[in-house]
């Protein structure tokens, strides 16, 4: 991989209220590929009880000329807060709040689906799983209807859908077979095995047998259906080994183009600052 | 905010034996801007406890070839006896060391105050709070002695003031009213709130109606006095918020100085060990 | 020391799921010098109990495009497991697998060594302590063996010695008095101390009594024997502190050492992966 000079003296900090070494990875290489200088804070979900002390942190850290901040926080809508709230310059990137959104990776999904299935219109896409809890599922549902997708389903137990999910454009499915019939691409969802405390889910064993991704349901789809995955995968909760690992998965080129996406949704919004509106770049 | 080559090629090593994300974070932009490689060292403060293990632990880190340490240390001299022990090729800054300095915050602080008001002989000063504890007053009023300010104030209960601090170059005031009457300068220090254990203070709120800083109260200094703070703040404890975040507060601006001088001291100081005395740079 | 740019636009990844400051501070200083970018995961050992999760954590971080692993890991045999898993184009460095081996330590010692005492076939090597738990042991006498060392000697109690240590091409004494005698090196091992509880030793005090190096005993070694030690060291357990900073010890010269060794390494073995075989660089 090429390392460009794009951010060459621009300062990106990741400003994570939540732990997530995955995605604060692929940030951080994004950013150093592009030259950035990159800063790390964890910030202790302690320490950020009170708004008012969230904000002096982030008056501090713009007061020491930052450019960019890559938002990842427990709580829906953080990283608005935080971009309604900093100076105008700087660029702020929302790496997942909460259950509300997790845009990068709806970017890097539609990517990824884009440079084998390009047609969106025509497409049949499921998601399948915790769809209640999934900033993951919010985000690339809402991507797929900008593209224009006319086939969204979501597939899974009642206890895990959002009341009138149906309003987000999706057809509701909570039998696998009937779910995953003739499409292009299925889109697992992680199981957060915190969730079998809430009673929200007998267990993981019969979550498997009703919902996972076997070589048996996969057939039901388009022969070149693709596997998708935002990882970490559970195996043998939400995806059999030999799916996730087999020919249709591109699990992990969606690592890949992870990467290379964010690498883009820097520069564009980075270089959008540089440069005056109406010049030519 | 531009990056400079000046210490490309050198290794700057942040030696933190005392937390302190702010400060680190800004020695650590420092070095970066001006292109250095940074190690990060949290140290904690048990296996420093035997002075041996703690030269040995110097004496690797300077046989891997590195140009500069910036020391933080909870005990007072820390700084001062890590640079006489290493060689004498290392630079060692002092990033904090107990009660006793800290010279780059009182830098900062007067070059903060030189940008607005630079006729320091002129200049009223009122340093209030927590003056026994603080390695942030003792340095900035060294640091005012040396520039040749002849009105240095400190406000502060008896219990929070060091014995014989009149042989500072200070005048001492108990009652902020009268200590803040035409000042130019109000350094508002952090209250640090682990002191209320040691029964040196009754309560917070104690300490606000008596010394924290207030519109009203500000109003008795010059009418363009400006406030400083070196954070982070305790609103409504030893500032009222609208103080903090209104026209007269540098408090952000000297972050931003922060990095800059720190930039400075760096580039002085392995400038000056990067060439031979006499040579022209 | 110069920068290098060898590696830029390369990733490097310390893997190290056994916690080490100073392995991981080496091979991050190399890595920096030869300007790659450095990414650091410090995995905690529970994550990786399923060698399935340590795998997909594995397959993750390839995908991420990284060009080496240095790898630290508290089981034999790790490395290799992984060298043998990624893709043929990953690089992959051992920095310390269990008691197995510790290569590029091996590389440093022969290496500074061979800068003092270059004629192998004629030097009388003794290592001494705790050969059992040793990596840095079974490294170094493998490669003082490739080297062509004749006389290589464990000074160490039984309890201490691994069963056939001979087949590992060395002579064994348990008395330090009588192995020193004529040595041209003296490498002294780190005594680990969670090893008293194993009843494996009666007491530091005693260790020290038996096999401890002071000046007395180095008397026996050659009048230029070289003193080693990979660190870090335990003064008064292992080593008399006047022998340790004594003219005979090379122990820091062993770190400068190891950066440089560590950067080749990490420049053949990238520059090997980076140029097609034939062609000529």
């Amino acid at each position: 991989m090429k390392k460009l000079p794009t951010l060459h003296g621009k300062t990106v900090v990741n400003l994570f209220f939540e732990a997530s070494t995955r995605t604060r990875t692929t940030f951080e290489l994004a950013a150093k590929r592009l030259s950035a200088d990159v800063l790390t804070l964890n910030i202790a979900a302690s320490s950020a009880v009170k708004g008012e002390s969230l904000l002096d942190t982030l008056q501090n850290i713009e007061a020491m000329q930052c450019d960019m901040f890559v938002v990842r926080h427990q709580q829906s809508g953080a990283a608005e807060f935080i971009a309604r709230h900093v100076k105008p310059h700087i660029a702020v990137l929302n790496a997942g709040d909460g259950r509300h959104a997790h845009p990068t990776q709806a970017m890097l999904d539609v990517f990824t689906i884009r440079r084998h299935k390009p047609d969106f219109p025509n497409l049949q896409i499921a998601i399948v799983g915790d769809i209640l809890h999934s900033r993951v599922a919010r985000s690339l549902i809402h991507a797929l209807n900008i593209l224009g997708a006319a086939d969204i389903r979501v597939i899974a137990p009642r206890t895990l859908l959002p009341a009138q999910v149906e309003t987000l454009g999706v057809r509701v499915f909570h039998d696998i077979k009937q779910g995953l019939r003739e499409v292009d691409v299925v889109v697992m969802l992680r199981l957060q095995r915190e969730r079998m405390e809430g009673a929200l889910l007998p267990s993981e064993q019969e979550f498997f047998q009703r919902y996972g991704l076997t070589g048996e349901r996969l057939a039901l789809a388009k022969p070149d259906a693709m596997v998708m995955h935002p990882g970490p995968i559970n195996r043998g909760v939400e995806i059999d080994s030999r799916v996730a690992d087999g020919p249709q998965s591109v699990i992990l080129e969606q690592v890949t183009n992870g990467i290379a996406v964010r690498m883009a949704i820097m520069s564009i919004t980075l270089g959008h600052h540089a440069h005056p509106v109406g010049e030519e770049v």
